[in-house]
Formats: structure tokens, C-alpha cells, sequence
């Protein structure tokens, strides 16, 4: 199904009409509204999991979990709007002995305006139509219009029919969340005057492209698009002698979970040379078992993007896990050194979705430095080391290329929290913001402030009677009520 | 002068080295780098103001004030600093029992690197090498290398230089802030690699074609532009009635003061027809003194400006003020009505730079509705009212239109506080954020989440003994010391 213009300026204008009532519910109205779109996604669970299932081939197991953290988050985003931090109330009183006299001034972050979302192969519920970019949204008090990801067409539609649904039976307003399918009716959505910002989760071409046309607008909308990562790791001489088994166990379930789709899969992977860790790996790879990407398109694919690293003379294969069905990707871990990763950086570190990893060797300190410098900018960064490692200097980069610094952990698994952060310098994404945790609310808000208004024209939260009861700062001082 | 593309390399080299150096001050030391800068400029007031008036014909009692609204700015971004807010430090405990378990997580704000900033022709220090959004720059940890603007090449040096020794006799690195000038260097500078954000004030035509090019990049990044505004006001009929004589004479001090050249100047009026506030601004403006405009291509620009309002048939003169010697220019009030204004919307509401401001003529709700409608992003809005007045569909028109909405009062004048706001949709400003005011910092910086971190290699704010003196959040609560 392709969404038209005609339909897609309805759905617009549906969404502008709701805007303002999203704006302008109170927190413990568009809280419930939350709740109610999570609570009727779990009541869902089983017939959404089954369509998803036959549509992405995730698997039952991994499909409701990711149901579960996909209801957590609205519920996360629900307690974010109560609590209240999030419209950074700023009120300065008036100083008429000042030079020159100062006004009253409050502050509030408000919605901007309907958002556009762009929904995730990989996630197709986290990242998708009810996912972290719809949940912050809205949050802030903005209707969505989510263009479907067209790897899981069906399980968008009914998602997102579940959801408008329960938003609806809640009281919140038509037009509240709307799906539009296509990629001219997608590059349409980014454009429309009604869109106020969007949200991305996907390639970094696509994601691109985009962007530019967010960017090209006649008014410029913020496009926050998470594009693409390489993910980092590296590993001490010292870790490796320390837990060197541990490591390759644990690095071989990182790169292969969920058939390597994550886009915080470990890619590239720094190991001292001649430490033995590549046979330690090999010895976990060849029993791991590979199985069907998310769909046909991708699957085939798969084996060009290792055909194009193998092209290179510097790569050797590592491994191979276990022999895939047709269809299906087989595990594979192949190895560089440090020097063909700082000559060729374009080709060796490159994203490559599906289970593969590639190794790369380094012997000083020099060269894993170098090659680092090289590596793009990813959501995260990984170190394993030992308390005598000096490692100040690998992890300044680290830290410089990545959103999220990880010690003697797996990037794999991102808590959706008050303090994650998973974003990075580009192509992780484009912005200075996160998609998952409660900070994502700042993306779709702008701010506002009210000079020498009349109480009685000031929105409610800026009122002294709310402000007594929410985080706000007041003559520069920060007060928790 | 011209910056040449080898001179602007090694400003930039210089400045990628000083980053580190930034980000990782603490609070003390960047605070003294910010007071020492601020504490030069105002030691060299008398020079400094000397040349400023040579260049921009502001004159020095206005540049005088300039001087310390700049040296103000400084100083607060240093109490920003030391506050701890703007590290939006965040905690979550490990939650081992959680399905996952969950990681330790500990993020912060940190700077982007180093930022362009192409200053103003208006402010020539608020604005300018050490203005707003060098301040805000410099105390997020970045240096900076400023584009001169060409209306003031000398002062845009001796500040730079000034700055740039206090800087360095403060401890501050070399690379902290420089300068580069001419169009071409202007274009390399934000294309530039090193370079991860840019700030901006001046002309829409100017800050589009920037934009385009931070847009453009291979890594795009974040371009704040402040572009143009013609700042809306709406004044109701039992205003008039109430205070009508008051209210031209305020209008006329408004939009005159410093020739017309501030960005908040009021420069659409909407006024109710027949209420005779045409007359009494007449009376005013009349005995309004214009100037020199801070150019000569300026001041020759600003008669086109006038004509190209004129030439739409509903437009006449109200009046014009005291006549203007040659090169200088003569205020002017203009008048239209509601109907036009809602018709031609690209001819009688673009920003007219200099001592004009057009009244618009309403005669009932919905012609002042539809008219403000098609008013563009502005960095203000104000209303005039009376208590009994129904305004709630004309502030909610003005909440969406503008960054400020103010009552009682002239937009012109804007506070430097936690509580400001300048900014607003498109072409107000490019971003959800503020140039002016203690959030400005938000602009210039990226977070940064460490997971199960070793407290040894944690950031310093990060360790919990700092956290037990900083404002931070931890599992969800938010906390001040």
C-alpha cells in the first residue's frame, strides 16, 4: 500500500489539529494517554509477536521481549512528563534596579509540532511505529505520523491501529498517530509544512537522503537520524591473559545476537596480535549458529558485504560458524592488522549488518591509536583492560567517537534509562541528542518564554502554584519541590 | 584582509589541540579563562569603544553599555560553569535483578570540539568576536575561531587579540579563540573538519547559504543561525483606549532605537482600525531622530527597502521623522491593513533592517487571526491588552510564532538570564535553541554515558564525590547539593 498526497495532507492536517490539544493536556492527562497505548500493545501481545514473527523471522522469544521494552518505554516516557524536569521551568523575577531594568522572564520547553517517524527495520516494535521516536513525541506533546518500514508492512498497520485505538478511547484526539506507506509518501512526510521534526533509524544512504531533504526545506526541520555504526572494542594484552576465554565467548554471543542486526553490534574489533585471541574466537565462532536476516533483500546481501572486506589483501578469515540453512547468514569472523585499517579505512570499517566481525591486530600502542583515529563515529565504544593498563590515551578517543563508553561489558543491550545515551558523532547520528532513554523528550521541544505576562495568561506550569509543585530554577537557583 | 586556506589550517590545527585541554578544565579554571577575558575587555573599554564607534557609527553611549552587556555575558557563563547544571550529570545504578540486568550507566554533557562563529554586524561585541556565542562556546569547553564580520575588521582584531592574550596569560591554551576573515575563509571555516558546530547572526540570504554548507558536509553538523525577525505586535482596542498615547510613544522609541537595527525590533504592528493610533504614533514619529546605519551599503540599502513597501498599493505613510543628513537614515512609519497583509504576505512581512516599522490595520478577530497567521518565525511577539480583553487565540497564535511573547512591553531589550529565550521557528532562528541566555551552552555540547566504569578512568563530575556537590539526577531523582 502506498500512502498518496491526498491522504497524506489529510492525515497532515489531522495531525496539526491535534497538536495544540497534545501541547496543552496536563501531564497527568498525557501520561494516561501513554499508559493506554502501552497497555493495550501488551494486552496485543500475542497476535502482534505472530505477525511480527512471520514478517522480520526474529523470533518469538526475542519479539516479546522487545514488546516489553517497547511498553516500558512509553510507561518511562509517562513518568518523564510527570516528573516534570523536562519543560526546564526558568523563571527570573524582575530586577527594576538592574541596568537596564530587568523584565520577569519564565521559560518552558513546549512541543514543536507534529513529528515525522521513520521506523527501524531491526526493532519492529522498539524503533518502529510505537517505538522510542513516537514515545518521546508524543511525550513532548506532539502527534506522529510514522512512515511504516516496508520490511514488516502488516505488523505497522496493525500497531499502529491498536495504538490510535487506545489513544482515542483514552480521549485523546484524531490525528493523534497516523502511518503513512511508501518512499515517495516518506520523502513527502519529511517535507510537508505541517512536520515540524523527525526522527530515523536505518541506513546510513537513506538516512542521508533525508536529511537533506529536511535540511532543504524552505523552514529547516531538525531530522535526528541514527544512521550507522561500527562499534568499536578494544582489548588489552593484559584482558586477554586475565580472561581472554571469557572474552571471545562473550564477543562471539555479541556479534551474533540476533543474527548480528543490532546497531550496536560489535564491528571491528581491536586485539593485540600474536595474544592467541583469534584461535580463542575460533574456537566459539565455528559453533555459532547463524539463521535468516530480517528479510530476503537483506539476506542476500549479506554475502556481498563480506566479499567486499575479503576483497581486501590484508583480511583473512577467522572463522565460520556453523553451516546456514538457505536463506540464512552463517556467522563469520575475519582479521586485519592495525596498519590496512589506517590505509583503508573506507573499505575494512565500513558497517556490515548481519554476524560478522572483523578483528584487527594491532602491536604498540601507536598503532592502535592510529587505526582508532580512523574509525568513523559509532553509538558505542568498548574497552576491556586491566587496572594496570594505561589506557588514558585510547580512551580520549573512544570517548570522541562514541556516544556510550563501555568498560569490560558488550554494547549489545541498551537500558532504556534517565542516563543512557545512544548517539554519537556521525553517522552514529545526527544530532547532539539521544534516541532511547528520557532525554530523547528534548528532540521535539522548543523552548519559550514569557515576558511580564499576567498570571492569568501564563500557561499553568509556569504559574507560581505549579512551580511550587515541579523542578525549576528560579534567580539561577535550582529547586526540587 | 583574507584568511588564507593554509592560515585557516593552522588556526584550526591549533584549535584542535586546545579542545581537549577545554573540555577537560574544571569548573574554576574555565570559569577564571571566562572572567579573565571579560575583565581585558573592559580594561581596554576606552580603545576599544573608540574604534567600535569609528567602524559602526553606534555611537558611545550605546557601545559603552555593549561593552558591558559582553563583559556581563562572560561572567555569567562562568557562574553557568561552576552551577554543575549544564553537565546534565546522570546516574543509574546497576539493577542486576532487572530483565536484563542493568549496567551502571553515568552520563554527562561534554563539548563538541571546536566551534565556528560568524559574528554580527548589529552588536559588534555583544554579538561579535567575544560575544554570546563565543561565551557560550568557550564555557561548554570548546575554542573557538570567529569569522570577522567586514562591517568592523579593526575592532573584530584588537578584541580578538585582546581575548586571546588574557586567555593566555591566564593559563588558557594557545588555539583558544582566533580569527579568520573574508567571505571565502567564512565559507571554509564551517566546512571545515576540525569545526563541530557553528553559531551565526545576520541576514537570512547570509545564514541560508551557511546553513546549507554545515548541512552539506560530508558530516553535517549543527548550524545555529539567528536570520531575521520582524517581531509581530498586536495591540487591542481597550489597550488603545486605555493607554494609546503611551503606547506610540513607546512604539516609536522601540523601533527607532539604535536606527532600527536590533533584531528584536517591532517592525509589523497590528493595530484595530479607526482607534486613531495611527494619528498618535504620526505625533511621535515625527519628532523621531534617525541616524547613520552601520554601513554605507546599509544605509544605501535602507530607501529600497522603503520603496518595495510602498510600491504595494494598500501601503501609504503615516509618517517621517526628523529629517536625516545625508548618509544617515530618516525613520519611517508605514500602514497597511489586515486583508493585504494576509494576501501578500512575502512583500509587506519580510524584515526591513533600519528605522521603519508598518502598522496593520484589523477590524475584527478574524482578520487579525488570519493576517498574524501568516506572520514568519519571529524572536518575539508581544500584545498589548487590557485585562477583559479575549486574547487566548491571538497568544496561541504568538506562542507559535515567536521565541518571547511579551506583555506591556517593546521586544527591544533582551536580558541576559537563565530565563531568556532568543530564538523562534524558521527564519527567527535555525534550531530549538536560545543564543542568549545560560541555556545558549546547550548548543555546543554532546553527551557522553560511561557504562560500569572503573571509577579511576570516570570523568572527574562523574565520580561520585563530585556528584555529591554538583546538581545531578540518580535512579530517576533529581538532586541538588
Amino acid at each position: 500500500m502506498t500512502t498518496t498526497t491526498a491522504e497524506l495532507d489529510t492525515l497532515a492536517t489531522a495531525a496539526a489539529a491535534a497538536a495544540p490539544i497534545w501541547r496543552g493536556a496536563d501531564a497527568a492527562t498525557r501520561a494516561s494517554w501513554l499508559r493506554a497505548a502501552a497497555d493495550a500493545l501488551d494486552a496485543h501481545i500475542d497476535e502482534l509477536v505472530a505477525i511480527a514473527d512471520e514478517e522480520t523471522r526474529l523470533g518469538e522469544t526475542r519479539l516479546r521481549g522487545e514488546v516489553g521494552r517497547t511498553t516500558g518505554q512509553l510507561r518511562l516516557f509517562a513518568t518523564v512528563v510527570e516528573e516534570g524536569s523536562y519543560f526546564e521551568l526558568t523563571v527570573d523575577d524582575a530586577d527594576p534596579s538592574a541596568t537596564p531594568p530587568r523584565p520577569e522572564l519564565r521559560r518552558m520547553l513546549t512541543g514543536v509540532g507534529p513529528v515525522a517517524v521513520f521506523s527501524a527495520s531491526n526493532f519492529p516494535f522498539a524503533f518502529s511505529v510505537a517505538g522510542g521516536d513516537t514515545a518521546s513525541a508524543l511525550a513532548a506533546g506532539n502527534p506522529v505520523i510514522v512512515k511504516a518500514h516496508s520490511g514488516h508492512p502488516l505488523l505497522s498497520e496493525r500497531t499502529a491501529a491498536i495504538v490510535a485505538e487506545a489513544l482515542a478511547a483514552a480521549g485523546a484526539p484524531e490525528g493523534s498517530l497516523a502511518l503513512v506507506e511508501g518512499r515517495e509518501a516518506g520523502n513527502a512526510l519529511v517535507q510537508h509544512p505541517v512536520i515540524q521534526a523527525a526522527g530515523f533509524t536505518g541506513s546510513l544512504s537513506g538516512g542521508r537522503a533525508l536529511f537533506d531533504l529536511a535540511s532543504g526545506r524552505p523552514d529547516p526541520i531538525p531530522f535526528y537520524g541514527e544512521l550507522g555504526s561500527v562499534n568499536p572494542v578494544v582489548i588489552t594484552p593484559a584482558a586477554i591473559a586475565a580472561r581472554g576465554e571469557a572474552l571471545a565467548q562473550g564477543l562471539v554471543a555479541s556479534f551474533t545476537l540476533g543474527v548480528g542486526q543490532f546497531c550496536t553490534k560489535p564491528g571491528v574489533v581491536f586485539v593485540p596480535a600474536g595474544a592467541g585471541f583469534e584461535e580463542l574466537v575460533a574456537g566459539f565462532a565455528t559453533g555459532a549458529a547463524g539463521g535468516p536476516l530480517l528479510t530476503d533483500r537483506i539476506t542476500a546481501a549479506f554475502p556481498a558485504g563480506i566479499e567486499h572486506l575479503e576483497a581486501d589483501p590484508s583480511v583473512s578469515v577467522v572463522a565460520q560458524g556453523l553451516p546456514a540453512e538457505a536463506g540464512a547468514a552463517q556467522p563469520v569472523v575475519l582479521s586485519t592488522d592495525a596498519a590496512a585499517v589506517a590505509a583503508r579505512p573506507e573499505t575494512l570499517l565500513e558497517e556490515c549488518f548481519g554476524p560478522v566481525t572483523l578483528l584487527v591486530r594491532y602491536s604498540s600502542d601507536d598503532e592502535l591509536l592510529t587505526a582508532l583515529r580512523a574509525v568513523p563515529g559509532s553509538l558505542t565504544g568498548t574497552l576491556h583492560s586491566e587496572p594496570d593498563d594505561e589506557v588514558a590515551d585510547v580512551l580520549a578517543v573512544l570517548e570522541r567517537k562514541a556516544g556510550r563508553v563501555l568498560f569490560a561489558g558488550w554494547p549489545t543491550g541498551v537500558a532504556v534509562t534517565w542516563s543512557q545515551h545512544h548517539g554519537g558523532p556521525w553517522p552514529a547520528t545526527t544530532s547532539l541528542h539521544t534516541s532511547v532513554g528520557a532525554t530523547a523528550i528534548r528532540r521535539f521541544l522548543r523552548p519559550v518564554t514569557f515576558q511580564d505576562a499576567p498570571e492569568a495568561l501564563l500557561p499553568d506550569v509556569l504559574r507560581d502554584a505549579s512551580l511550587a509543585t515541579l523542578p525549576h530554577r528560579r534567580n539561577g537557583a535550582l529547586r526540587v519541590p
